[in-house]
């Protein structure tokens, strides 16, 4: 008895992520409704399945599509804007006069360049916070990835809203707009503990609360973010929160650096997950996290990329690299972070960040959200571990093929749902927009 | 009146490198003879010569091809085979038992791996030692890459030679036969102060001074080489190798991490030139080298790989970004390693750490050894600072073109002078040779 199936992907490798981590040579995976149906060796599953179409892949490298925890898709159009300077100088010279004059086109393009990259670098799903949202909303929607997005929320006007009782009427009005997106999903965002009154968290937590949405905060990022809160708040920013109610299984606290060993403990007692950001907080100076001893702890991570505009890039497989090296200097432990860890962060995590079940996996029932690299790359040859190969030696780029809900997206160069060389045009015509707010 | 020239290469952008950090829009490059004859603005350039062809590249950034200035190009035929393990475990279990059945076959495919690698992502010259090296420069001569070579010398056998005595006497025979190929060069290449004894040093230093040729060697990678040193020989390994009269302006110190600030002037008071190898250093867990202190003190810094067994690439592009990344954590300040020092580092500083003058920069008179990306991809878009992106936010898999001495060895995915499908083939058979060797 076959199944009836409408694809049938076969591939050298299948690296499921699956709850006993089965990795699977010569493989095969039966997609249905946009869900994985079974997923095993080649001839087991071929035999069981009557597909609509076979996807034979060859020699590549099948895994679930890797999960962002952290980013601002949108930022792509400031990539490389400015680098190499202070938090500060960078902030209000560089990054804040371009943002006072954001449109939603700009933003939308900005987002749609932020789809094109990961999905062409195997990033299937992503956490978002920024401005004008509904923008990001409408990229992601063209671009078919799946999306867990919030409206930032600031104590002070935003180009999206005049105050912050508009910003929460706004993040009420996406929920609304939104939810029978099935690729997207709302969040409450906080910008952070220094742009927002203890009130406006308060009524963040409430209205999560309220609509079942998570939320999603900057927290502990930097020395100075701490400084300020406890001048602000007195209190650092981990106890501060907590003391608000906002630490709480529905909750993603994005970079979680400067943490006492008492505040990883608190967090790992709440249940909050953190997004953890190796490449930015390498790039901004911020510090080394403490993910080992998180993850000793059982606090759910996942790993993000931040924005382009201080990474420089969207792209999760470099930040695998970046994870594990990260931690075994911090450590001064080769034997810290290792692959497989590295590699559940960039999934697994990565779902439990965007509190989204059966993302970053490949098992029956889970949706078939994937990627496959092409393993004759000279940089994967030869293959010893698949899992080692995913984090220490891929760059993304060896990406052929990514599928979101059983749908190809991207396949080798080109993108199926957006015309890819219009977009970079575009982009030309906003690289000058920015220029000229900059006055360069 | 017009110059003949061999080929015009045109490009959106060209970052020559040169001693002024030239950067072109919208330029063109004049080949003759291997070398570069021209470069400018593109109407200047191609109005004063006569090109047998015209290469029209397009959207893409043109740069010198990067100089990887240390690794172990063979050691690609054991990318990945074991990982996140303590340093002795690693080598002793892992590769050692490999190594000691190493045969010229296995080196020769390694090494065109490797080159196949290097090429791919944009690298075009490389300093290497490893065993066996005969085999190694087979290689580099098939993919037609500029090498600075050396046989590994030890103070105990090695597959390649049954003593020292007869160690230096291949590196004389190496020297005599390739001596006439004008891509590879010799080096005299002592593996490390805990490998050899101080008159075995002696006599490499004396056999460089004699041929005239570089000497490099691994010196100062981590705490228990310095331990090692001092039980061994009474001294830390810098002042030890002082001592012996190595450290000269022709010697190249690879890793440099575990330095007293007194050893880092006595560097740089020698003139030797240090590889930096971020991303091995840190995936071992030896350390940040205090490398913006040694660049502050005017040493000649390359930055490196290491070998594909510990990194697990050959890329320059992402270890230009780990190295940014590394010393701004380190000195916790983004201004840090700051774009246009860490691609010097790539270029310059590795065509000093190879002592090979005129590569690493695009100049009238200099190697026609280039490198070209394509700045259509997403990751490279929008573009506001050239330098920034081929540091933040290139991978090296945006490379459309690489170029040695006029010739272009890759193009579009094709490797001109070599079968890369064949080679593929060849290391499934490594790769079994490999799993057999270590009963797996």
């Amino acid at each position: 008895m076959t199944r009836p199936c409408d694809i049938l992907i076969q591939a050298a490798c299948i690296v499921t992520q699956d709850g006993l981590r089965t990795v699977v040579e010569n493989g095969a995976l039966a997609v249905a409704d946009g869900m994985v149906l079974d997923v095993g060796p080649r001839e087991a599953v071929a035999a069981a399945h009557a597909p609509a179409r076979v996807l034979d892949l060859g020699d590549a490298l099948v895994l679930p599509g890797l999960v962002n925890a952290h980013t601002h898709a949108a930022m792509t159009f400031l990539r490389g804007v400015a680098d190499d300077l202070p938090l500060m100088e960078w902030l209000t010279q560089h990054i804040f006069p371009v943002e006072k004059h954001l449109t939603p086109d700009i933003v939308e393009a900005g987002a749609l360049l932020g789809c094109a990259e990961m999905l062409r670098t195997g990033t299937t799903a992503f956490n978002d916070m920024y401005l004008i949202q509904d923008a990001t909303y409408r990229a992601v929607d063209k671009a078919g990835m799946r999306c867990l997005g919030g409206e930032g929320i600031f104590g002070f006007p935003s180009p999206a809203y005049p105050d912050a009782d508009a910003g929460l009427a706004l993040v009420r009005q996406l929920h609304e707009r939104w939810r029978h997106n099935p690729r997207i999903r709302q969040c409450v965002t906080p910008h952070a503990v220094y742009t927002t009154s203890p009130e406006l968290l308060q009524r963040c937590q409430a209205l999560a609360e309220e609509l079942d949405l998570p939320l999603h905060i900057h927290l502990a990022e930097t020395t100075t973010e701490t400084a300020q809160c406890q001048q602000m708040f007195g209190q650092r920013p981990v106890p501060y929160c907590h003391g608000l109610g906002l630490l709480t299984p529905r909750a993603t606290v994005a970079h979680a650096v400067d943490l006492t060993d008492d505040e990883i403990e608190l967090l790992a007692r709440t249940g909050a997950a953190v997004a953890h950001n190796p490449e930015s907080n390498m790039k901004l100076a911020s510090g080394a996290a403490p993910v080992v001893r998180m993850l000793q702890l059982g606090v759910p991570v996942g790993i993000g990329t931040d924005g382009a505009a201080s990474n420089n890039s969207l792209n999760m497989f470099t930040e695998m690299t970046s994870c594990a090296m990260l931690h075994k200097l911090r450590c001064m432990d080769p034997t810290c972070a290792p692959a497989q860890a590295v590699l559940d962060m960039a999934t697994r995590g990565g779902a439990a960040a965007l509190h989204w079940p059966g993302l970053g996996q490949l098992a029956p029932g889970c949706p078939a959200d994937l990627t496959a690299l092409d393993l004759t790359a000279p940089n994967l040859q030869p293959m010893y571990n698949p899992v080692s190969h995913l984090v220490y030696a891929a760059t993304g780029h060896e990406v052929r093929l990514t599928m979101v809900a059983g749908e190809v997206l991207y396949q080798d160069g080109r993108f199926t749902r957006f015309d890819y060389p219009v977009l970079v045009a575009q982009m030309r015509d906003v690289r000058r927009w920015v220029l000229d707010k900059l006055g360069r």
